[in-house]
C-alpha cells in the first residue's frame, strides 16, 4: 500500500478575514467533511489554533482519525509559503503588524505536515490538483474577484519566486503616470483597478459619468452598481453595459498577451465573480489577445473558466498545497 | 572518478547569422580552445554541420579527444530547447523556411548528447553557470543589444514554457495603441522599440526632431547615430543625450518593475552593447524601478551587469546548455 491509501486524505484551510473554512479533502476532490470558526473572533493566534484544533477534532474523527490524514494546507491572504507564516495581513487582527509561523503553529498541534500559501496561489494549486488545469505543466490562473490575484504554474510547480510572493498579476501596471487609476497598493494604473469586480463598477461609474448614451444602469444609485448588476444590463442588450465588458476584456486580453511573452503557458484560467459574465468578458477577452499577442504563440493558449464549484474552490484549493508535502 | 572529472569539457556552438563560433569550455568557464566557420557559407543545412564537424575535429584533439567531452550546447535564432530544433529563423539560409532539428544532426554526427537553444536563454544560462547570476535560482537577464533578449530563470531552471518560447520580454507592450513605436515583430510599442540600441538611436532621432535644444549630436547624420555616439555626448556633459539615456533607463525600469510581479527574481542580469554607458542606464532604471514596483518586492532584486566577456559571452553561454544533459 502507498502512502496514500494508507493516509488517503488532506485538511484544507480557507483563511479568510472573516470565516475560517476547514474541509477533509481525499485525492479526487471529494469534500469529505467540512467545520468552520470565526477568523475575527480571536485576537490572539494561539487562541485561533486552539479553536480551530478544537473544531476540526469531530469532522477528523468522520474519516477515521488524524491518522488517516497526509498532511494539512492553508490558503491564507499574505501568506508565504518558504516560510509557513502570514505577513502583515491588513485584515487579521492577529498577525495585521507582524510575521506569524502559522504553518508550524498548525503542525505542532495537529502532529502532520503543515503548508501554506496565499489564496490566489492555493486557487491555481486547486486547478491543478482537481480542476479545469489537471495534467497541465504551464499555466496562469487568475482569479477576478474583489481583486486581481494570480497564480503561476511553471513546469509543473507553483512559482513562488525568491521570495516566496512571486505572481502579482493584479499589480502589473496596464496605464502608466497620471492617468492610471489608483489602486489600494498605492500606486496607479494597476491591471486589478480595471479588470476586477470592483475595477467593474469604477468603469460604469466613468462611463455614466462621461456619456450621456441612455442605459438601464441609469436607474441605479451610481456608488451601488456592481459587476453583477452591469452583467445582467448587458444580458439585456444594455449597449453602455456591454461596452464596460468590452473595456474589460479588452485590458484583460492585452494584459494576457503581455503575461505570454513570459511564460508561454497552455493555458490561462480564469476563476472568480467575474468569469460568471461569460462571453461578455471572454469574447472581448480572447479577441484582444490574439490581436496583441506576438505570434510565436498565436493561437496556442486555451482559455478556460474554473471548474471547481464556487463555494468549496477555496477549500479545494488550500487543500491542493498539502499533496506536495 | 566522477563523470565531470572523466569528460571534463563542453563544447559551446555560438551560432549567429554571420558566424559560427565554437569554444571547448571548463566548468569554471575557461575557454580551452576555439575556432569558427561563416555560417553564411553554406545553403545546405548537412553541409554546414559537416563543416563545422570538419573544423570541430582539431580543437577537440588538443583537449584529448571525444570522450573527453560530455555534451555540446548551441545558443541560436529561433532556437527551441524542447525540438532541439531551428524554427524559421530569418537570418539561416538553411532554416528560414522550415524546422531543423540542428541537436539531433550535431548528436549523429559527433556521437555526444547535443541541446539547443535561443541566444538569450543561452545568455542567461553562461551568467547562472560562470557569470553574474553563479549561485542564484532566481533571476532575469536581459539582452540589450540590437534588439532586447531575455532568459528567465525560475528554480534554477531555465523558463522554457509549454511551446519552448518562453521569455521574449523583449516584447512585452510598453506603450500601447497607435503612440507606440513599429516593431519588427509586426506590432506597435514592445519594449524593444525603446530599450535597445537601436531603440536609444530612434529616441535619439525623435527627440532631435521635436526639440531645438543645442547637442552635440546635431553635428552628426541623425540617421548614423548610434547607441553609443549617445552615451559618448552624454558622458561630455551632454544634456539631450543624458535625458535620452534618462528616457530608456526609466522605461527599463518600469518594465523590470512589472516583471517581477512575475517571478520576483533575485536579480535582474543586464547583458549586450547598451550596458557599456553604465550609470548613464543604471541610474535612472534603478530609480524608475524602485518607484514603480509593488511595496512587497522594494529594494530586494540587485541589478548586476554581466561579467562575462562580451566577446566569449555567447560561447560560454552556448556551452552552459550542454552541463545539464
Amino acid at each position: 500500500m502507498t502512502e496514500n491509501t494508507l493516509k488517503p486524505y488532506v485538511i484544507g484551510l480557507d483563511l479568510g478575514g472573516t470565516n475560517s473554512v476547514f474541509g477533509i479533502v481525499d485525492a479526487r476532490g471529494e469534500i469529505k467533511a467540512t467545520t468552520a470558526i470565526k477568523t475575527g473572533g480571536y485576537d490572539k493566534v494561539d487562541d485561533y489554533v486552539k479553536a480551530s484544533v478544537e473544531a476540526l477534532q469531530p469532522i477528523i474523527e468522520t474519516v477515521g482519525g488524524i491518522e488517516k490524514i497526509k498532511a494539512m494546507g492553508i490558503g491564507a491572504p499574505n501568506g508565504n509559503f518558504y516560510t509557513g507564516a502570514i505577513e502583515f495581513a491588513p485584515n487579521l487582527a492577529w498577525a495585521h503588524d507582524g510575521v506569524v509561523p502559522l504553518a508550524d503553529m498548525f503542525s505542532k498541534a495537529l502532529g502532520i505536515p503543515v503548508a501554506l500559501t496565499n489564496d490566489a496561489n492555493a486557487a491555481a494549486l486547486g486547478e491543478m490538483t482537481y480542476g479545469a488545469a489537471r495534467g497541465m505543466k504551464n499555466f496562469i490562473d487568475i482569479t477576478l474577484g474583489t481583486g486581481v490575484g494570480s497564480g503561476i504554474v511553471i513546469n509543473g510547480q507553483m512559482l513562488y519566486g525568491s521570495d516566496g510572493f512571486a505572481g502579482e498579476l493584479g499589480h502589473v501596471i496596464m496605464v502608466p503616470g497620471e492617468a492610471g487609476r489608483v489602486c489600494g497598493c498605492g500606486r496607479r494604473g494597476c491591471l486589478e483597478t480595471y479588470c476586477s469586480a470592483t475595477g467593474v463598477a469604477r468603469t460604469a461609474r466613468e462611463f455614466l459619468k462621461t456619456s450621456d448614451e441612455p442605459s438601464l444602469l441609469r436607474e441605479m444609485d451610481p456608488e451601488k452598481i456592481t459587476s453583477y448588476d452591469v452583467s445582467v444590463a448587458a444580458s439585456k442588450g444594455d449597449a453602455l453595459a456591454k461596452r464596460i465588458y468590452d473595456f474589460t476584456g479588452k485590458m484583460l486580453g492585452e494584459a494576457c498577451a503581455n503575461f505570454a511573452a513570459f511564460s508561454a503557458p497552455e493555458a490561462f484560467v480564469f476563476f472568480g465573480g467575474l468569469t460568471k459574465a461569460g462571453d461578455l468578458l471572454m469574447k472581448p477577452l480572447k479577441e484582444a489577445y490574439d490581436k496583441n499577442v506576438l505570434k510565436i504563440y498565436k493561437g496556442k493558449a486555451k482559455f478556460l473558466i474554473s471548474t471547481l464549484d464556487g463555494s468549496s474552490a477555496a477549500v479545494l484549493g488550500a487543500s491542493a498545497v498539502a499533496w506536495d508535502l
